[in-house]
């Protein structure tokens, strides 16, 4: 088994009959929805998932995972999902999956969010994964330009031919190549104030839990 | 002529030819359009034309007012545009004809903004007129239920069918029945941050001239 695969594994264990469960999008995330099928079939785990992208949708029907949408569900209880970066104070990039908007919002309505990634994403201060920005397609040449004069090295998200990508939510994504971010809220606020950005993949203060996949195995970090 | 009408008119004055112009949407900025779009058959008027609304798209192409997107220019003159609500310090709410988005976008990148309004929009404080919010419709029940916790009263924008009308974004508006905005700025500063909202009716510190439809006659305000 590789890394991911150790990491998904350990966190569908935090999966208990009756819960609503978030999940998550992303090459990490496949193996915890995998594995909480394989509990579906084989043992009779008894869950509601509520999924964050088309992708992930996908793969759980194909499991056999019961599923409900966000909006015929009043709260999660638990949402596993991967992330892009984490710092050392548990703060997060995430996006890279272009789901972070649908990510976000079922992080937001859920109870407890539970990351999972391997140690490369483990930073010490965020910003050398290309922050995606999540925009309206109205206006946004002239965002594109304002983030280029703000000094942000921004670029387009574009899908394996080379066209723009839209999201599951019909927005583009503006990726920044910030480097180095140091201060995440600050950030976080300005982005929030610009007209045009729909979301942002800056998950702050967000999490209780982090496993993280080592060659010594699984470690959990409890956030305190 | 009606008050509309004739703010519409004297607003048009300020249309300069060579000017790239942002045309507002609702009652009182299609006198304006008409206007436009009479100066440019009539005199020659040399305009661009940038819209706020597929409705007001389709009235100035039938005007013949010539157009380009507002990502196909770098800039923008002027927009003219209507309000739902001004306070006696010029903050506004608009999104009463569902354009929200693309108004606050197209203002966003234009060097001068003015509003016309009747006396009826100019109030003492913001917040009778129901204030819009341009919403993700993923998770948009649960957002609606944290409003409703929060004591905003809100409601969802329908069509005249009673079905929740999508905006020319692709989004969902919820209208907030506050009465009273004691703080207007505070009140945007949290919709900015709340994930969901893709952007609000709350239009701040924008405008550089208002002109006030009076039974004396069109009354115009430069903003200090």
């Amino acid at each position: 088994m590789n890394l991911k695969e150790l990491v998904g594994l350990e966190s569908a264990k935090y999966v208990k009959d009756g819960m609503i469960v978030g999940l998550g999008t992303g090459s990490t995330a496949y193996y915890m929805v995998k594995e909480l099928g394989r509990r579906v079939k084989e043992e009779g785990l008894n869950i509601i998932g509520v999924v964050t992208s088309l992708k992930t949708e996908e793969h759980a029907l194909e499991l056999g995972i019961p599923l409900k949408a966000i909006d015929d569900v009043d709260h999660v209880d638990l949402v596993i999902d991967g992330a892009d970066e984490i710092s050392s104070d548990f703060h997060g990039i995430k996006g890279g999956g272009a789901a972070l908007l649908f990510e976000k919002i079922v992080a937001t309505y859920s109870n407890e969010v539970i990351w999972i990634v391997d140690e490369s994403k483990v930073v010490d201060q965020l910003g050398k994964f290309p922050l995606p920005v999540e925009v309206v397609p109205f206006g946004s040449e002239n965002l594109f330009r304002h983030f280029q004069d703000k000094g942000y090295h921004p670029g387009w998200r574009r899908t394996e031919n080379g066209e723009i990508l839209t999201t599951d939510g019909g927005h583009y994504i503006i990726d920044l190549n910030l480097e180095v971010i140091e201060d995440p809220h600050a950030l976080a606020d300005e982005l929030d104030q610009t007209v045009g950005v729909v979301e942002h993949g800056l998950f702050l203060d967000m999490i209780a839990r982090v496993i993280v996949g080592t060659p010594d195995g699984p470690k959990t970090i409890e956030v305190p």
